[in-house]
């Protein structure tokens, strides 16, 4: 009766609400945290609105990068609500550790036991494909962008190698071709060959650093390089299942499931940060360590019980397959607990990244012309390295290695920040990365199409 | 076999990597960034390794403030390495989006129509449980710590307000009292003293802001306060559907599901603040405005589909079990996806209220008396609203409204951000909710048994 009648009083208000000013700012202290709510809702809300990009065959991250180019460029037109975001301390933070998010995501989905499986193949395609980008990236960019420290050819070579885990896969499972051979070759590859980009860019960020240039320093810094990934992964291997049985001495919830995980890939990052290298390379390598054993002592999913006695009267076979998909769904619990970390920050990063693009750079045709040559060379790279994938699909394999994507832009992002990658060459990165993942969805849908007939 | 090699060559590389020293430290410039990571995962690990106090009937949010207690006074000790957390910009703000996330789960879990049904007994219980304690905290405080602005004294009978709604919950769900009249009437009342709590809030920060005491502007603020509520739980339940709907033929995608209600959260924290109420009003109405309903047109969890194929042959009444089952789950799904956020930044929230404490004020027996006279008040506060409960244990209504918890805490410090609060009033409140949460669960627990004789 109370309620009822406090329920009509509240009707009566919300009509008199619709009239309502909003009152005086509140104390300015919170001002600056409070834009920043608003500045996350906003951007994450563009960046999902970007997702349109699908429903024409292309990756989400292509749309929150185009969102950042055309944000961090209204200000050509005079519109300058969004040039704040671009000094943000908050944002940029929240930004850097979305990429620390990504790579230890992208670690958790690539297990050690599976790149071993792929085997001989997808690492010889995963070599070529590094070695042939790299020295060609090098070499153009030293023919048309002629005169500029080696370093920066060395990042533009790097920020070629890499091919986008992320991206192939999807590409691959919009086409529901998952399951072939090329499909795996690419996807062992694209994992191979993201170690070996990480291991370039620890290498190239260390003889940036420290200016080694030596054939003995630059062997030290892969050693050093390959070292800390092993290392960590081993240590981490050994230690892991040990941290995870002590915690769940002290309690066995899903909270401390997360947070042991989230706890690892923060330590590791910021130990690779410690011995110098980037501290995504030690995300990658915590997710790498993190295996969905380690935490059997841990609450399942709160369905499994659920759904058990609901089945308890069902016959044995319906039982077996039930308990079969709970161990299946169990096992990427850690992924679905990592996620929506993922789309909170991970859409920042990429904006943020597409901010950075200076769209006057674009209209001198000298750059557009190099930005071209880069994109050539990118895919040709690619393309070589599907020679050697052995009896398939050789086109296939070769374009199916070309989108760039997440490790790309973060190569030419930490290359930026150490200052040897001018802004003219971040343009032609960009672009790079924009074409070789816009280009290669509809080209492998042709190929595999034609395959089918 | 190439494979093989690679990894023995690991196997090699990682038993060096044992006496491999940590070189140089990398750019200075992302040095706060590294720094941040590692201590946001040493805060959590410690957040974590205080759920000890779960083993002995004490629920984790306790732990999370001793151990805040603790890092933020070992100075006194010498030990200064927590020193920086204290002022560090990034960790306060992850803190602030902390607890407007833990607001908007308390709203999402807190559903309108529930609160409805518990009608009108619950809504006397909030009703007495505001009003008493409030105007007793108001009586001590002037009585004992005299010569203070009054706002001080307002804001210390706001603190005792509001229920624990989260401690409250748990500690009946921890003793399977779950279902008894009692928890019902307790839970029903604890949502709605946080809501009044939250009006109460909104009024005495304006009056503070303000400087409004007049009888005709207090009734302004409190309508404004309700207004703001109501208006937007209306408008928001008026447009979540149509938004939802719209973003749906955009992407229909688990990842827009979670942004479409982070962005809600984010967005009426903002608007909170911009009409002068604390940014988790806004977050709290966020939550109760959002249904699951509302996100019908987007992705299932991965697991329904997989079950329902798993169980195809299985009879009818199984069939039915299981749908009823991934119903129920599919509607906590939305909980679920702000889980994970919940866990890496509530802690954080805590601890730094924590840190915040000066136990050197805890020394003066002077303090220490005025908070276990105002932890006194504020038990009788909450006991008396258990007389008009109707035909039930009243006791058990009483103490079960007792702990106070979160909102008390974010009430002090709001006061303490606004300059009202004083270091040694805020002393006083942390011992109230620390006393307030600590004695409640065995003396319910207590209550409890005797009555199962």
């Amino acid at each position: 009766m109370i309620m009822k009648r406090a329920h009509s009083q509240w009707t009566y208000a919300l009509l008199l609400s619709l009239f309502i000013v909003p009152v005086a700012y509140a104390s300015g202290g919170e001002e600056k945290i409070a834009n920043a709510f608003l500045w996350i809702a906003v951007l994450l809300l563009l960046a999902k609105m970007a997702s349109l990009i699908e429903k024409v065959g292309q990756p989400a991250v292509l749309g929150e990068l185009v969102i950042g180019v055309v944000l961090g460029n209204l200000f050509l037109v005079g519109i300058g609500v969004f040039e704040p975001v671009k000094h943000d301390e908050i944002i940029k933070f929240l930004a850097e550790l979305g990429v620390v998010i990504l790579l230890f995501q992208i670690g958790l989905e690539s297990k050690i036991e599976e790149m071993r499986e792929v085997g001989g193949r997808a690492f010889a395609v995963a070599t070529v494909g590094v070695i042939t980008p790299f020295v060609l990236g090098y070499l153009v960019g030293m023919l048309l962008m002629p005169g500029l420290d080696s370093n920066a050819y060395l990042f533009l070579g790097a920020t070629l190698t890499a091919t986008s885990v992320g991206i192939t896969g999807r590409v691959f499972r919009d086409l529901g071709k998952l399951r072939t051979k090329e499909a795996q070759i690419v996807l062992g590859a694209a994992v191979i060959d993201d170690v070996m980009g990480l291991i370039i860019l620890a290498v190239v960020s260390a003889i940036v650093t420290k200016g080694a240039v030596s054939v003995s320093s630059i062997s030290i810094i892969t050693l050093e390089a390959i070292l800390f990934l092993v290392g960590a992964i081993f240590l981490g291997r050994l230690l892991a299942p040990k941290i995870g049985e002590g915690f769940s001495r002290i309690h066995t919830g899903i909270g401390m499931k997360f947070t042991i995980a989230i706890s690892f890939c923060l330590i590791f990052a910021y130990l690779a940060h410690l011995v110098g290298l980037a501290p995504i390379v030690g995300a990658f390598a915590a997710g790498l360590m993190l295996e969905p054993v380690y935490f059997d002592r841990f609450e399942k999913p709160a369905i499994n019980n659920d759904i058990k006695s609901a089945v308890v009267n069902a016959d044995n076979e319906i039982k077996n397959k039930v308990e079969k998909v709970l161990q299946r769904h169990t096992a990427q619990h850690l992924d679905e607990l990592v996620g929506p970390l993922g789309h909170f920050l991970v859409p920042l990063f990429f904006i943020v990244i597409g901010m950075q693009v200076k769209l006057e750079t674009l209209f001198d045709p000298k750059i557009l012309g190099i930005a071209l040559a880069i994109t050539f060379v990118a895919f040709i790279g690619k393309l070589v390295a599907g020679i050697v994938a052995g009896p398939v699909n050789k086109y296939v394999v070769g374009w199916g290695m070309a989108p760039r994507g997440e490790v790309g832009l973060i190569f030419a992002m930490i290359g930026k920040q150490l200052g040897v990658i001018t802004e003219e060459m971040f343009s032609v990165v960009i672009i790079m990365v924009i074409l070789t993942t816009l280009l290669t969805p509809p080209i492998l849908n042709f190929l595999l199409r034609k395959e089918s007939h």
